[in-house]
């Protein structure tokens, strides 16, 4: 049987009464880019601003994905309502969620305070940024206390999501290689919050000590105004540092309501706007025809890509004009 | 003493002739992204064409530099010139280069016939494509018979670019986590040659099965006409597989004699005019003095992004008339 189509505007008094199907609906709107649900997103954008939006980011192998369930589990203990936002790395042909359906979260699949959501990288630019913020957005009315959204440390746009939030966390790990060590070091300065996880492995220390040295040469503090970035060691073996974790959530959200905060919120806005704007340029540009027989004189080195790309731009800010 | 500024146009011709010192500064000023460049990097694509371009990809730990140090070696002893564009991750903020030096290949860089330039990631969304696609074609210029490409596979840009070549290599190998193997999956499809590394290890001949077996199934070959990619192992470490890697390169040119290759060439162009486009409506878009303000009306939530980068994108077009 089909299932009616709701608008978009129509789920949103839904939504933000918490009522999933509605959120789930709106959420896979919002990540299709949909161009419908635009304006439901503009109205959800305007009520939205009551979570905390935690971004956790870490390179491949810090253990992420278990420190975020073991997180999840915490937050709930404590009586807050947790959704994620997980972003896969995926292939840039098919599109796919490759981490699939995370399945290490499935214990926690099951408590209605909770909600999961895996998005993949996609091919648009800015695209993920902005379908990850509104997902946020949606999240947000729906009455979710704290929103994590979780990247792979490597890529300039998983990076920039998870910067887009409240409080970012860096999470290392100790024993991973010289190539993975060289991504990591360009995360750091990211970080409101330092983790360092598999702190039952005996080369933890080493790791925390590190850290902490890298951080006093004022590696990883560029960003922060009067806030210094903790360095919390935890264990999802041992169960072990989350206290302090959440906690320092709580500190820098306490952080957050000074001049801190007001700042944070308008560099997240001037990024959004800007990926959104980037957006809207970008789909028009696409729309040129031009492309393909262009890229053919490229091709047969008849022009180069420069002279071919001001031809397309000009046209195209020229059509503008008829508009 | 300060240094004669010689125009761009005026250092074609000594680069044409391979004389290194003007192809540094061309790079120089194409990484840099300098409008004065644009002119030249023009001229130089026409002239541009004769080097084999060759991608090299892998996920961090499958041994790319070092596989590419070996490599860099076997060409130069079959009498080959060989430049080497290495891609390394870098820092969203600070804009530099980590690995820096790249000193694993400090032994080659005293040979005249081989250039080794390493890139820093960057800022500008489609910047570093062209960037890297221009150093290609200046070292085309130069005389250089082969043109590595090295990228990490992780972020799209990255595989953009290695997918940008005429050969495109994806490096595995054995013992790497489950998120490495989940980011590797995604870039198995663009391989036209797969190289399994550091199969001096035991538990290489696992992943060369693994390997075969996902192609077997379809995995990798999606676009490539009339090539079946081939999987060759190696071990840097006991120098071993990489004549049949030499001879893989060889084989795919002589397939690229053919319609694929005129095809290919056409699939770059598209791409790299593309970029180059974006690059230019995304420069004039971003120098708009509206994204301060309106970014602190929707920090404020008076306004949405979507609606605030409407207004900016119609404003822009709407300038652009009276240029």
């Amino acid at each position: 049987m089909a299932r009616p189509y709701i608008p978009s505007l129509d789920l949103i008094e839904p939504a933000a009464r918490g009522e999933i199907w509605a959120v789930a609906r709106l959420i896979s709107r919002a990540e299709a880019g949909q161009p419908e649900v635009r304006e439901a997103i503009g109205e959800i954008y305007k009520r939205a601003g009551a979570a905390h939006v935690i971004g956790i980011t870490g390179v491949p192998g810090s253990g992420k994905s278990t420190l975020v369930s073991k997180l999840v589990r915490k937050l709930l203990d404590a009586g807050e309502r947790v959704a994620v936002v997980a972003i896969d790395p995926s292939s840039p042909y098919s599109g796919g969620s490759i981490l699939g359906d995370r399945i290490r979260m499935s214990d926690l699949v099951l408590d209605p305070n909770v909600f999961i959501r895996s998005m993949a990288t996609r091919g648009a630019v800015g695209g993920m940024a902005h379908a990850a913020l509104d997902v946020v957005d949606i999240l947000d009315l729906a009455g979710f206390d704290k929103i994590i959204i979780e990247t792979v440390g490597v890529g300039q746009d998983e990076v920039e999501i998870a910067k887009s939030s409240h409080t970012t966390v860096v999470v290392s790990a100790p024993g991973l290689g010289d190539e993975i060590q060289a991504i990591k070091a360009g995360i750091l300065e990211i970080a409101d919050l330092h983790v360092v996880s598999k702190c039952d492995r005996s080369d933890a220390n080493r790791t925390l000590t590190d850290l902490k040295m890298m951080l006093k040469d004022g590696l990883g503090g560029a960003l922060t105004r009067g806030w210094v970035p903790p360095v919390i060691g935890t264990s999802s073996y041992d169960d072990e540092g989350f206290d302090e974790l959440v906690d320092g959530f709580a500190r820098h959200l306490a952080h957050l309501e000074g001049p801190a905060g007001q700042a944070r919120r308008e560099q997240i806005s001037v990024f959004r706007l800007k990926k959104a704007a980037e957006a809207l340029m970008l789909e028009m540009l696409r729309s040129d025809p031009s492309f393909e027989p262009e890229g053919k004189r490229v091709a047969a080195r008849q022009t180069d890509p420069y002279t071919a790309a001001s031809g397309i731009v000009k046209h195209f800010s020229t059509e503008k004009t008829h508009v």
